[in-house]
């Protein structure tokens, strides 16, 4: 017995092996790669994926696997954990025929140059026809997997296990009244922020450095990880000592990239701290993404944008733009930082609005999936919600339904796992400024490294023991729900605004 | 017959996909990782190298390729190349035993470890155990490929096709005895260069940028590479449209970087130059490692070091470096970077010395394999011939018969390509200037492309065409020899330090 575990453990070392050489091939890419590489590195990648499909699905893998599992009674409670996430990654990944997955593959090349090109021209006909055939094809995928309820649930498991629409539909359908109604107040509030201050030019490496030293103080290992540029920041990793970020700078803007620095910061704190036992295992990898999300929403949003974190750093921050902040103290630099303003873009939302963008995207998704909604009514309806969630007016569809890449990629169900995010980082910091009492203190006194010790025991070291609802639960006692998320949000926005 | 030939491209083109992420991940090891990735990275590259190794000797591929070789007369000429070429590397990666293969890869793991430490102490004794058992071994794997004559010609088989041991002796027998009376007479010569103006400090980036220009200037295109620091500069490349150099900065030294990255952008020019329509087949790469050093050769020595490249390049460096080359004309520059110093270090070496110090390796590997020397006798032999061919004393072993890691990694059989390379380069650069009789006026004018434009048609595009020997006597009507090398250098040097 303990020889198969151990053969099973030799082949899930061979699968990260091939894993983190897919994923260092594509950091290159958008690192370094000089741009005559595009379709060489596209047939790597190709030859690569199709090499480790070839092994993750082979059916003496499936049978070793199946023979651990009847005999799960004789394993370790690791070992079992192990096993059973293994073969169920094993049968996710067999349950589609190959031609399917052949014929998705070129569907979805397509639709993503089709998509392209749309968006370009903000013409939502030329991409409609794709989009028709993805919602088919998905559908057939969900028949293919199986689900209660609505089909929708068999998509979302590919991000967030144990998640359903019925229950997103339930969490959501309540945030976006709250968090809508709480929005309208803000944008009538006479109490708004000043933020002229920020209409200046910011140099690039004093952000680097600036970025860096919250990264390093934040507890993110540069000896098993380093940060570089890309066009869209970004996490990867290749094994537990090398999780690399990317950040990008904007000289216009100095909140992007230290956003996206805190941001790409929590997705890597978690990705270096899965034990050293459960590494190139399937234990050592994250649950969900949504989970994933509520590391670097914690950080970039409940650290990065509070007021404590402000008396520390707002002195370090004018160390590195001498003379451009003589002006700004904690108050202003905490207001022009939560600054709200409904806007039209997903990727460019402040904290307080970003959840509406994901809600009117999942209402779409399962409207469409459950056959309520036709994809030529896209337009029409992604504009009517906008106008009703977030009172803006979407002046064509590059701006509109046409933004994100996710539908063009068959990503359905992947959106909820932003929003996520955010309500399981509320619920967890309900519970860390329990255990944490002085976590305020502590952050305005320059030392984060008590919350990371907390997410380390009781988030990151838990790798894929325990799915989402049941990580939250055995946290806070309760299962993800929007309570916290909107407690903070009306504390927060209510204060900043003076609304209630 | 077209389906097979078909398969067999597919089949090389996996492999060169899967050879460029071993590529990769070697590339990132020396330039990007960070140092706690390193155990990881290793089972990565174990991983990765196994599976190349699994696809490359499986014996279908075999029953392919000798399918295909036994119908070459249905085949095209270039077609029936690929089959002869890849059925040959097939034969070599499958000749030697499974468990030989593991006892020797385990042996280099262990005599670099002890080399390491023994070159750190200078202490031979404590490699010298190592050193035995892998001669032995190396002895063995001759065996295992079979030879005529020597068994040092089944080695030197692995790096330079078609070259034996009874030619290099011919060759080096010539070369060593003359090269090492023209550095005598270069030593004592009175007429000695003026290299006090070297000793000062140079800015790194103005390095960086005059390397870049005239990497740029010899035809490298960043368009399809990039240029790196690393410890050691090397190149290396993931396909024909991603060749990637690197280098590496002393401010005490003018010359190194120069140096090494025209060096390295010569191996690169030829990786960029195979034919598109041999990307990823057998076709496609250097035949031999000679004639890869040839190319690096000619653009680090025979035009970088020589008067008409600086009658353009001195002005460019003196705007790179403003008031620190005031003194210097192109003469001065000429005869500085041309300095001859008999030296202990083969990395070191000038291009009038470099040779002998491989003579000397390739007369002690040649003498183990052939059982004419004992391995305890290594530091007295060699401190004996650098006496006699170079003038100097060796104080120590780490300075000594420890300084190459060639050795520890079994390697027997490389070093004489170093050399190769220069005899070769000569013996083309005599017809490049036949065919190009303006080419140094071209060059002073500052445009090297009409070389590279030579060496496309006569090197590069050969690819795996012709072996080494083959094509150095269809570009020059004679096989490799040492005269050309040898007038060069007595012409150059003997005006340089007014000798005969």
């Amino acid at each position: 017995m303990t020889a198969t575990i151990q053969n099973l453990r030799d082949k899930l070392g061979e699968l990260s092996d091939i894993g983190a050489t897919v994923a260092l091939m594509g950091w290159d890419q958008q690192v370094n790669m000089p741009k005559k590489a595009a379709p060489g590195r596209g047939q790597q990648l190709a030859t690569m994926s199709a090499i480790y499909h070839r092994m993750a699905t082979a059916p003496e893998f499936g049978d070793m696997l199946r023979k651990l599992n009847d005999e799960r009674d004789k394993l370790s409670a690791d070992e079992a954990k192990m096993v059973e996430e293994t073969l169920w990654d094993y049968e996710r990944s067999t349950k589609l025929p190959e031609a399917f997955v052949k014929e998705l593959t070129e569907l979805d090349a397509n639709a993503f140059a089709a998509w392209q090109e749309a968006r370009k021209d903000s013409d939502f006909a030329a991409f409609q026809p794709f989009l028709e055939r993805l919602v088919v094809k998905q559908r057939e995928m969900a028949d293919m997997f199986g689900f209660e309820g609505s089909p929708y649930n068999a998509l979302v498991e590919n991000y967030e296990r144990g998640m359903t629409a019925e229950r997103l539909t339930q969490i959501f359908g309540d945030l976006r009244e709250k968090q809508s109604a709480l929005i309208e107040k803000i944008v009538a509030s006479p109490n708004q922020p000043d933020i002229a201050w920020l209409e200046q030019d910011w140099d690039e490496q004093a952000q680097w450095d600036f970025g860096m030293k919250v990264l390093t103080e934040m507890g993110y290992d540069l000896d098993a990880g380093r940060q570089d540029k890309s066009t869209h920041p970004f996490t990867t990793e290749f094994g537990l000592k090398d999780v690399r970020v990317t950040t990008r700078f904007d000289v216009k803007d100095l909140f992007s990239a230290m956003s996206s620095t805190m941001h790409e910061g929590g997705h890597a704190l978690y990705e270096q701290g899965f034990l050293e036992s459960d590494a190139r295992t399937t234990l050592g990898s994250s649950i969900s993404l949504g989970v994933h999300e509520s590391q670097s929403r914690m950080w970039e949003n409940l650290i990065g944008r509070s007021r404590p974190f402000w008396q520390h750093y707002l002195p370090v921050l004018k160390e590195h733009f001498p003379g451009q902040l003589n002006d700004v103290d904690v108050d202003k630099m905490y207001r022009s930082i939560n600054a709200v303003k409904p806007s039209l873009i997903r990727v460019e939302a402040d904290e307080c609005t970003y959840n509406l963008h994901i809600i009117i995207r999942f209402e779409i998704e399962t409207a469409l999936l459950e056959g309520r909604m036709k994809v030529s009514e896209l337009p029409e309806v992604w504009n009517a919600k906008y106008k009703e969630y977030l009172g803006v007016d979407v002046p064509n569809d590059a701006q509109g339904c046409l933004q994100d890449v996710h539908w063009s990629g068959a990503s359905f169900g992947y959106f909820p796992t932003y929003a996520l995010g955010n309500l399981y980082a509320s619920q967890m910091f309900e519970k860390i400024l329990q255990d944490i009492p002085n976590l305020w203190e502590s952050i305005a006194g320059g030392n984060m490294l008590p919350l990371l010790d907390w997410l380390r025991k009781n988030v990151h070291e838990v790798g894929r023991r325990k799915k989402a609802p049941q990580l939250i639960e055995g946290i806070t006692g309760k299962l993800p729900e929007s309570t916290a998320y909107l407690n903070y949000l009306t504390t927060k926005y209510g204060e900043l605004y003076g609304v209630k």
